[in-house]
């Protein structure tokens, strides 16, 4: 199924003629647009040089923090679009549920009856994280006015593992075990996050983000079967409702290993879909045909390999997304610790010399 | 590509007409065999008793325990097959790398340069792991005579992420990056892993042994252009060889996470493909044809539903694997720490008797 494109109302703003916003919209572009997920990150020393004053987790909520963290790659690597500095537990914990990160996200009470999903919040964004909504409004004044910001959330599947195993995990056991055992308690939690998730990704939008991304993480923990019965009514439910508030901004939905669901995966509804390093973007255009744009896709350790092993890697993906509009240039997963900055900045230029047309 | 069936040379002897062994050749059964990957181990009460007196590799490397934890379930929940209780890294060992277990596998000096390739030995197995081939001998003499007896390595391409990254690891970037590096080291460490994995299966068939499998279970970090470049050639290899010495022995492989090079894996030459939980089994199916038979592949949290729902998908394997003989039941990836046995008994009964001919 081909989502139509929605009737845009053009603003003039800046952004809207950016090169990423038209590839979200399948325009034309004057070169491909590049952004990298996690592209704020230990990977980077200005990055390390805040860490080492604050906890993952006060940079979260310290819009001052939020918004230099953000702006960090912008300035040092010269990508088509900033994301928000955040995390995907932050709306978890605006329903109630405690958050630690010690360094990998910790639940200390997990959520695992019925009692416990009935208790939590679907939060009023602007109540619940004003720090979050400060951030994107500051860094739609700060950056540069011709590129976009992106926000984002997790997706409800995703959020639903963290938050009832109590972290993260190899097999994530728990929530698949709620499934099966109280399917109905298993469903409103997903209903509470999905709600909960799309208010939050429009909130963003309003405080001045152009576009969203959807990240399911652990979609791939899932067969097609359980995909299309856990995750992708719940993704569903997020785009529906972020395109009634906000036709015009795109959104983008990622999911993790997805291969075995890729077919189902344009149901989503979202505008891009961003594509697992381990899908050839060939075949995800053959799924999909172009009734919507492509992101990514190039594997993330390739950042590691010499320049000329990772140009080869960059010119292949370029080669299989083709040179129809709606390609944005991308990794298949977030950015890797210990990844050479020199790299990806090097493979943020030669992909803009490469495709300018 | 289909394998040819090789020529049988029957010997007569019991477990040559067990169901398991038929199904592998693709032979009508009298009712769809089971076993399970992982069923010797920490879910079951009888293995926490020995473990309790004893370290993982000792258990491994006495041949009384391993015998005695390769029994257990033969006993308790009444498989189809017995697979040899060990561990992939033990073939690391016999090549000259330190191997502990801290519970997860760890290397202390992990094998990085083209000096650390070269010093590896590609080992004898009766002189490097007598007590894998005594425990062989020895299980083939004390399981019913009707009980297959499976023996088992791990694939070149999984086992050089642990001896390269120095044990497990959620993105292993240093085999990668030694393959961009440096492919020729890559290579030489791959031909090693080849031949002395090899060798190995070979001597565990001599020693008793009725089929092999080969766990891949890191294959699906790796896209297809990069499985058909450093993974799938050495299984290759791996099976030529074990054809070479023992023709009749089924050789099964296993790559976890493949769904996005489900076309390639029938190359690998295996005569079983195990198939991971997120391939629909009809879809492998319709990949393949009918020149190999399937192993698989319940989804392994399954095991922690309540009956009915554990019925259910028992039921969809089956009736996803056809009529048509070929098929193995087994989970799509290991028995998790935590699985109730009484699940595991009464879904291998269920089995027995729904598919009874």
């Amino acid at each position: 199924m081909t989502p139509p494109v929605p009737p845009r109302q053009p603003t003039g703003a800046p952004w809207e003629s950016s090169d990423f916003l038209r590839a979200c919209r399948r325009e034309p572009v004057s070169r491909t647009p590049v952004w990298f997920m996690r592209q704020a990150g230990r990977y980077m020393p200005e990055y390390r040089a805040i860490k080492e004053r604050a906890s993952f987790l006060e940079m979260c909520r310290t819009p001052d923090l939020a918004v230099e963290v953000t702006l960090q790659p912008v300035r040092a690597l010269g990508v088509d679009a900033a994301i928000l500095f955040s995390d995907i537990l932050i709306t978890a914990e605006a329903m109630g549920i405690r958050v630690e990160f010690a360094p990998g996200p910790q639940i200390p009470e997990p959520v695992r009856s019925r009692a416990d999903v009935e208790a939590l919040r679907v939060p009023d964004p602007a109540a619940a994280v004003p720090f979050v909504l400060e951030a994107v409004r500051r860094l739609r004044a700060e950056l540069p006015p011709e590129v976009p910001l992106i926000g984002f959330s997790g997706a409800p599947w995703t959020l639903a593992n963290y938050v009832v195993e109590g972290g993260g995990s190899k097999e994530f056991v728990r929530m698949k075990q709620l499934c099966y055992e109280d399917p109905e308690t298993a469903e409103l939690l997903l209903d509470k996050l999905a709600a909960t998730n799309a208010a939050y990704l429009a909130a963003q939008i309003a405080a001045g983000a152009q576009a969203v991304q959807i990240f399911d993480t652990w979609a791939g923990i899932l067969d097609p079967d359980d995909y299309a019965r856990w995750a992708l009514p719940y993704v569903q439910r997020m785009v529906r409702a972020v395109k009634a508030s906000a036709p015009d901004a795109p959104v983008i939905y990622f999911a993790r290993d997805s291969g075995c669901a890729l077919p189902l995966l344009d149901r989503s509804g979202a505008d891009v879909l961003s594509i697992d390093w381990r899908i050839p973007l060939d075949r995800a255009r053959e799924t999909f045909g172009h009734g919507l744009a492509l992101q990514g896709n190039l594997d993330p350790v390739a950042l590691f390999a010499p320049w000329d092993e990772l140009r080869r890697r960059a010119d292949l993906v370029l080669e299989r997304a083709g040179r129809m509009p709606g390609h944005i240039f991308n990794l298949g997963h977030g950015i890797l610790v210990g990844t050479p900055v020199d790299s990806v900045r090097r493979l943020v230029e030669y992909v803009h010399e490469r495709t300018a047309r």
